[in-house]
């Protein structure tokens, strides 16, 4: 017999978003008239068309495969040079990150899930709560943790509360951590850690020679200054750190798909019998082995956001969702709501009306007001009692959304079906 | 401490492909004169530029990417519905596959790795010899296998010996195992199973309630009618049964990454309580967890593959890497080697010169005809001794090829640097 791996069969029913699409779904089949007037703002999927300069260099990078002269079979593993090197030179300079430390790949969410083939069992691995469903589910896949409980929670993770009194910033825990996930700007918080707060991460790390896994898929969101982007940034962060970036929402690769990881050569890591090993060389060979490159053309038009012009239309992007963010923020707290995030990132999270728990809210909207949020209990336990409204969306969307989220619940006459 | 995954300390210092490229480096690095001259039949990459049907779909997907209302962010993690259907239209017509059993990815490297995320420990795992590294390297890193044997065989694997005695296809073992790897055409042998080959072994998957991995990249290049072309033309193959699929060797997609697995919902495996568990639920699972869809323009243009126009250029196309084995076949022959595979698949498989070890013999065509070929070694224990030449090439350099490998082992003059 074969056996199969019995960890899976501890996962909570269906991933977040594919439970929010059946109840979606559902609603649309039981409301047919009404299923035209829905407007997505849950999951957070871009929706402006890629930069010109994308599209360009997609079409460059395609043409290039109709010549035998300029044909490209298989890739490097690890990616092209060029999108390495521009990588470096745009988003690290001064950091101390060479070429040979990014890793290319066709996502964060693989990324982020593939990153525990190189770990063993036995480490304590803490998740901030709420959190990106991807860090938990894969660390239950991986048996890291033990059965769910009622709440969801994991037996064996060690949950980092974040809520509205450490203003969804976790601080460094009093227990020991081997592996720390961290999500700046946040998923599904938005909340950014300031210099003083990541610093205390990375020391924290060092005294107990633990790995951050950063996760900075939303960095290019950042507004203030004094924030950093990466954690690269923070002396010392490359002993003990690895960066998650992609391209899904600064460019707008979602459906595209490119992402990328920082491993720096010098994090190490600890092997059965006690010698410290560099996780670079596992995840080279775990790449090269379990990955074959992403998409050429894929990865020309990844190059081409570094261009001037690629530069200044992703800023017009980010400009255009960061603008939604803040209407949806000031809709929020007009309609009487506590309001985090949507400042340096393109999501805003609220807190629920009184009485109403994240799914109660999640059913108003779609049933009164045909608005799809993102409950926040899906994120996790700590998420109870807030939702997260998605600043993607056209901005005429948005304003609708905004009209009709304040009319709902100021109690004005409900907008005409 | 974070712990590692000290299961990569068990793998053998490189991939077989990183070893062939460092040493093309070096020996261009010494004899500057004789790099240009090089003629790689290493690496299974294809030559020929995409067909013109799939250049085509890849720019009305690009095109699609540039306004908003045709622009595609996440996809369904699944794959598009358009792509898995015309697969099974294609394909699987009349196998009882449906669109829904199929798993849209970004290769098949990717996927007979990940596939090992869904199976628990204490399988006896099942592997052809020579084979496929990956297969191997992956049950290494998921920790199923022990420390390996000198001549590179790992402890906790049942190795099936190919060899010129069983035609390079194995029997079904005495012994019982639980996962089975199969790969028809095979990689690197050239080898095909016969119905009545296929057939024993689904017998003997279902007498031993084992799982057939079946990895079937290369059934475009079957040029038998009576080869299968799929496990599932075998009855009660949907009951045991994987199979995985790539357009990289078919549309010459290794630079522009899709492929797929056909997972049917039929196929079960046991839990540790006992309870069978339909390993599609897992794999669908895992799939919608750890990975977020294949490129919407690459899905687009590998649906390309299927229109009128796509399949008569994939046709020219095989045709064309047939005739080239086809050359390599008889140049090999000519020259004295026993010869085998390359008649339903682009790669010819010959035994070494008498007293050649197959990195010897990789030497000897390198700085002797500078013609890069693939150990057999490389591919396992049972594979020293052989050596794998790809067909994937322009009909000059393999013309060129032959003309060399027979000056070589015939001990005419060398040709002229």
């Amino acid at each position: 017999m074969a056996a199969i791996n019995s960890n899976f069969l501890k996962l909570k029913a269906g991933y977040l978003f594919p439970e929010i699409a059946r109840r979606v779904q559902a609603y649309s089949a039981a409301q047919p008239a009404l299923a035209a007037r829905i407007i997505r703002c849950g999951i957070g999927d871009v929706t402006e068309p890629l930069p010109p300069a994308v599209i360009s260099a997609l079409h460059a990078g395609v043409d290039e495969m109709a010549n035998r002269e300029t044909f490209k079979g298989y890739g490097p593993e690890q990616g092209y040079e060029f999108l390495r090197q521009a990588i470096v030179d745009h988003q690290f300079a001064g950091l101390g990150i060479t070429a040979d430390e990014v890793f290319i790949s066709d996502g964060s969410k693989c990324d982020t899930g593939n990153i525990l083939d190189i770990f063993g069992a036995g480490n304590i691995i803490a998740i901030t709560d709420p959190v990106y469903p991807v860090y938990v589910d894969t660390n239950v896949m991986a048996g890291n943790t033990g059965e769910p409980a009622t709440n969801g929670t994991y037996a064996g993770l060690l949950y980092l509360d974040c809520n509205a009194s450490n203003n969804f910033v976790a601080a460094v825990p009093t227990h020991k951590a081997d592996l720390i996930y961290l999500c700046f700007p946040n998923n599904p918080t938005g909340a950014v850690a300031t210099r003083p707060q990541l610093e205390a991460w990375v020391q924290y790390a060092k005294a107990n020679d633990a790995i951050i896994l950063f996760d900075a898929a939303y960095e290019a969101f950042i507004q203030d200054p004094a924030i950093p982007h990466s954690i690269f940034e923070i002396d010392g962060a490359r002993d003990c750190a690895i960066e998650f970036r992609s391209f899904s929402k600064n460019g707008g690769f979602t459906g595209v798909r490119c992402a990328y990881v920082v491993m720096p050569k010098t994090v190490t890591g600890t092997a059965a019998d006690g010698s410290r090993v560099p996780l670079y060389q596992l995840w080279s060979r775990r790449h090269s082995t379990k990955f074959n490159g992403a998409s050429y053309p894929v990865q020309k038009a990844a190059a081409a956001i570094f261009s001037t012009q690629g530069q200044q239309q992703v800023a017009t992007l980010i400009a255009h969702y960061m603008g939604n963010a803040q209407l949806l923020r000031a809709a929020a707290t007009t309609a009487g709501l506590a309001v985090f995030g949507g400042e340096n990132a393109p999501y805003v999270w609220a807190a629920c009306p009184p009485g109403l728990s994240s799914w109660d809210m999640f059913d108003k909207m779609l049933n009164e007001a045909q608005v799809v949020i993102t409950p926040g209990s899906g994120f996790g336990a700590a998420g109870e009692g807030y939702f997260r409204i998605s600043a993607f969306n056209s901005r005429a969307n948005v304003e609708e959304v905004c009209h009709r989220l304040t009319a709902l619940l100021t109690h004005r006459t409900p907008p005409a079906a």
